[in-house]
């Protein structure tokens, strides 16, 4: 079998992380019977160089015509590139929004997953890590306050600025049942992250959440106020499985999320439309500072890798296959920098993938 | 001196920790000088019970005679209490939203400490936690998406909810010079947090702080993403002083803040408007599971009326009496339930209450 899959290394260690992902995708093609054709494209930073703006009708075009796309990361450092001196629509994250809409990724998955032997780097203690956690972030990325009609106005002298945060029944339905699907295939558990006690938009989430359950009697529904929310990710991360929310909150609690496994290089993400088709990409940064010096850590990227396989092109096995090679990576002791720890062998980040490749 | 104190005891453990509140202001005013006359107001769940709307516009004149009010906690068991079956604009914390908007008490100052007595309470783990941290979140309390036209229509059969985000210029300077003059008596530096890169209002505030941090020369002034925020306030929360944010992210990274100190039985938080006046409350909840019982931990409250004789009285010196009596009691090794740890003793509200009162 024969994939196309659009290639958007974009900026800071976005091309040198996304190298390696391929490596390690051609390797499992390889062991598994596929072939993936790739098409190199230009988001972000990388296109305003050369476009002037950073994402072209053409690149969605192409983008559209492939089964699946894997992306590095987006931007620069805001203090001192000249990308940031643009107005914001032309930035290197207005991209990013662009795409998400154009191609209508309106389901956003995030794993915070705390990896056992990466457990001295989360700063949690020990007594609240327990077990280890295990959550998916299912985030609402194409409706709310990131898209809601937005102006600047200056009203006697005084300027006012208006965002909106706008949801309908439909873009609620859609995105809580992908939460709910996921949560089958889990633990069973939703947690519906909303601030219904003040907007309206959070009131029809949830009781379109509450319709959308019906079907799902097996499924455990909770409901939590999203400033509970960010206390609770910190006081008890494992109580959550799913957690199901809209794009500003998703935002802000993945981040947090993440952070608390204290495994932020290694997450990944899915950025799902109603069909097969998939945008994946690491959950961390374009890290300009570490740029080019081969230290960064390709394992969200490959682990991003993975999900694509899984979610837009149906080759499971080939997926835990990349997946068991992390894992086992990890157990023989190879870390980057940014997860290294004691006793571990420090590797760079084309070594890191080529110690992944050799293990699928 | 006299001075008029509003009590709002409001619901759940509201009452006894308030009782125990003015325990410990009475004695202060013994021992320096001062009396309070205090008026006791219903407001949440108690007004409800008593008038069928969480807050009359009677309280609201009666809370604007008084030099300051002083309040317990609002609202119940969501999932049991009869006040959430009655339409979200009559359910007790609407009567909340009402008086912050009615006293245009914009300001809201919440600090998050960790006591050092309490380390063990902390969810992050020593590494991380040092010296210690203490922070203090200055979030805008009459503005955003709290206050701004929302509406929740039906087009062509199609549910649709509009929430609207809104700042002026005027809003955002009043807020950002209470942030600064708050910051040039703690360690001069604010961290103001937005969304930049998405939102219009987040640009204007953006660069009103910016304008208005030209005076105050000696603070320093970093702008930061409220997605990274939320992971560096568990990543690093030393790195903080002065958070200074709008109202819906406020929300979120200060209950965030108050869980990664551990310390969230203990913290205190005023709401202030332009004059003196000022609302005082405990930044935790009204936890009905436990009210009438006898084990709530009283000391944010206390800790509340002790920011109450600073902020709105001017009576510093029985502020720190106050503070000071705090730090003693759990230096002496008392601790309520919340915060009970090995080798300390047990008390009660009652009991915490009348040792701190003992150490003014
Ligand atoms: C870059 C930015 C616009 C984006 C977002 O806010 O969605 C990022 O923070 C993310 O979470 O993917
Ligand atoms: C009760 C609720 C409306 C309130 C808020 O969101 O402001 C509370 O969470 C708070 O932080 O004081």
């Amino acid at each position: 079998m024969s994939y196309n899959v659009a290639l958007i290394p974009g900026d800071g260690i976005g091309p040198e992380i996304v190298e390696q992902a391929v490596q390690v995708l051609d390797t499992a093609g390889k062991k598994f019977g596929f072939t993936l054709n790739y098409t190199k494209l230009l988001m972000g930073g990388a296109s305003i160089d050369v476009h002037g703006i950073p994402l072209t009708d053409e690149t969605i075009e192409t983008a559209k015509k492939n089964d699946a796309v894997l992306m590095g990361s987006i931007g620069g450092d805001a203090k001192t590139s000249p990308w940031y001196k643009l107005e914001p629509s032309r930035r290197p994250e207005a991209g990013l929004l662009k795409l998400r809409k154009s191609l209508n990724l309106f389901a956003n998955l995030r794993p915070a997953y705390l990896y056992k032997e990466l457990k001295d780097a989360c700063p949690l203690r020990d007594e609240i890590i327990g077990d280890g956690f295990d959550m998916m972030i299912m985030r609402e990325l194409t409706g709310g306050l990131y898209f809601g009609e937005r102006k600047t106005v200056e009203e006697n002298g005084v300027k006012k600025a208006i965002d909106t945060l706008t949801y309908d029944e439909n873009e609620i339905r859609r995105i809580a049942k992908r939460g709910f699907d996921i949560a089958m295939k889990r633990r069973k558990k939703v947690t519906s992250v909303d601030k219904a006690n003040v907007l309206d938009s959070s009131r029809l989430w949830r009781s379109v959440v509450e319709e959308v359950a019906k079907d799902y009697p097996e499924v455990t529904l909770e409901h939590m106020l999203v400033d509970n929310c960010a206390m609770q990710l910190v006081r008890d991360p494992k109580q959550f499985d799913v957690i199901l929310t809209e794009n500003m909150f998703g935002d802000i609690l993945s981040d947090e999320a993440s952070m608390v496994t204290g495994s932020i290089g290694m997450l990944s993400s899915a950025s799902l439309n109603e069909t097969s088709f998939g945008l994946y990409e690491p959950s961390h940064g374009s890290a300009p500072d570490i740029a080019g010096k081969d230290i960064a850590n390709p394992i969200a990227t490959i682990l991003s890798a993975a999900m694509m396989l899984r979610f837009s092109l149906n080759l499971d096995e080939a997926a835990d296959a990349i997946e068991n090679a992390v894992s086992q990576v990890l157990k023989d002791g190879y870390r980057t920098g940014d997860i290294m720890s004691e006793g571990c062998t420090k590797v760079g980040c084309k070594e890191m993938g080529r110690l992944i490749a050799e293990r699928v």
